[in-house]
């Protein structure tokens, strides 16, 4: 093998496929990254079994041939290349792999390129397309409502809806539970996944394209792939049935209130300084007319209190939530204003941003002494 | 106790005399912060017995008073308050201090101010003045060459030796050291302390005013105090003999280089990425005549090298160091060139800038087979 490429874009692959790389691998071999080179691309592998990502760059190919380096050494060498290109050849004598750039060389040892699982195209029946940037908005509006705990594997995952051209990802640790949804230029059909928060957040951070461009998703019954630009992404689904997240949406309230999000989500982090490291992180909310009052009490540092104004319609109400799962939704909403609906100090309340019905998250209250 | 101040001034204060608050206090009074109300002035300190740090800003005292504070607590509160303004009042109920601030109200859990241990001014009869910058200057070019083997006391300091205007920072772990040489403008006498790296650290962090300003030491046999602005630290000092350092660093060499700063930072970074995770860190270099050839080799992961333009003059030669014993000082090092000077594979040698003869490391050799 032999072939030279730019600096920039191997540092860029290697990241890509870098996320793929187990740190704790089952088998020597998944600590590595694989290398192609053919027909004047260079392709960079990586997998854990659960994740797969291949990353295409253009390269000068001047002896083709497959290898499979450290992932850990390959990207710390590349990233700190002195030059704008780099030349990489499989040395003959031994099973080291020299790359030069510029004044400097490495012969990094390989691994045999036979071992290595190669990912290969997923060939399902259901297939879709949809805008990077709307994909990532649906996964950064969600995927923080996931569970982490491994003992029921369905709440780890978000869910991804597909009706016709309705497209929803919803995320609940069953205490609470965002919903986002979008919509799709075509599709007729149906589809219902569960996509691991893991995979979903790694999505996220690689689809950031300076312009959105498409991503080509297939799906079979229990794995799913992303095409976009020259990277292809495989991941397993999580199998099993989601809840019926629609039962749990209440299909009406007796008290709506309107909030400023950045005031109500300041007084909210403040109070909580005093419940955090309480059990359960309680704050308690006393919405009045004017104004809600909300306070928290830990009996080994103290108590604080801070009132926000709202505007309320409907009966006072006094309940408590866990903070947490509070400002979590406060800092994934853009608008100015937030929806606060509320029936009972028990039964589930419903936050959404004012301007934008298709962002809703409902969140069980706190039962309190 | 009542008073009221300005927030930032408050969040100022608290984040410098926070850095003295024990994390693993030997009693429970160490992790507070003691707030003392007297005069216009509200002081603030804390202490962990090895350093005690007092701040005061201006204050509106309407009762005078004295109470300690949970000092985690109160950093995280009044950093998040909402007000410009603070007022803070103890409460005649219970042991607790109320906290507002415009809409924000805590009332945190008091210590009693009595079992704080309260810093005093030291009296000691050694007393001179330096510039912040200058010190900070001295501290930054030394500190890190400091040993952090606490069973060898002395070189986990850095030695401070004034003799008349000339003052000196030397830090040495043995197998490095790191002077640097600074002017004061009036004092007769001589002092010879070594003052504990943490501490150092410290003031390097605290002493960043905007404009230069004077900074008045005050030493007894085993303590050491600091007051600038509105800022008072006392901190012990380290007893023993500190070596002989003056005997570490050779009187002539046989081989002088002079290198490009960056260009051999870069390089000897890149080539240890190899020998780091191995026990000892090695690079060598081999300096001919026009170039030096660096390299490193790890059977585990594989081997480096990389040559840099030098300009030699004496002996040719191939030696051996720890690899971050070079990186250290290169960073520290703001000239565009370096002479590194050597005698033998096995004698120590010297890093230091061309244009700056206050600035000195000698850096000793590894024995390699």
């Amino acid at each position: 093998m032999k072939f030279s490429c730019k600096k920039e874009q191997l540092v860029h692959a290697v990241q890509i496929v870098q996320k793929a790389v187990s740190s704790k691998p089952q088998m020597p071999i998944l600590s590595g990254i694989y290398l192609n080179a053919f027909d004047n691309t260079l392709e960079l592998q990586a997998t854990d079994y659960e994740l797969g990502i291949s990353c295409k760059i253009d390269a000068q190919i001047d002896e083709p041939g497959a290898i499979v380096l450290s992932g850990r050494y390959f990207q710390e060498v590349v990233r700190r290349l002195p030059g704008e290109m780099v030349e990489i050849v499989t040395s003959r004598e031994d099973h080291t792999l020299k790359i030069t750039s510029n004044t400097a060389q490495f012969n990094l040892l390989s691994l045999p390129a036979a071992e290595f699982p190669v990912l290969y195209p997923l060939d399902g029946n259901t297939t879709f397309k949809i805008r990077d940037n709307v994909f990532r908005e649906l996964i950064k509006k969600t995927v923080f409502a996931c569970s982490q705990d491994e003992a029921r594997p369905v709440f780890t995952g978000g869910l991804l809806e597909v009706t016709n051209s309705d497209v929803m990802m919803v995320a609940t640790n069953t205490h609470r539970l965002a919903i986002k949804k979008e919509y799709l230029d075509e599709f007729n059909g149906e589809i219902k996944i569960i996509i691991p928060s893991k995979i979903l957040m790694e999505l996220a951070r690689i689809m950031v394209a300076e312009v959105p461009s498409d991503v080509i998703v297939n799906c079979t019954r229990n794995q799913i792939s992303f095409t976009f630009d020259n990277v292809y992404i495989i991941s397993r689904l999580i199998e099993g049935q989601f809840p019926d997240y629609k039962r749990v949406i209440p299909e009406a309230f007796t008290t709506e209130i309107i909030l400023n999000t950045d005031a109500f989500s300041s007084a909210v982090e403040r109070v909580s300084l005093i419940s955090r490291s309480g059990d359960y992180n309680v704050i308690r909310l006393s919405f009045n007319e004017k104004s809600v009052m909300i306070t928290s009490n830990n009996p080994d540092i103290g108590k604080a209190e801070e009132s926000v104004d709202i505007t309320l319609s409907g009966k006072e109400l006094d309940i408590a939530f866990n903070a947490k799962y509070v400002t979590d939704i406060l800092k994934n909403i853009d608008s100015e204003k937030i929806y606060f609906s509320l029936n009972t100090p028990l039964s589930p309340a419903s936050i959404r941003p004012c301007d934008d019905d298709t962002y809703n998250y409902i969140i069980t209250p706190v039962r309190t002494s």
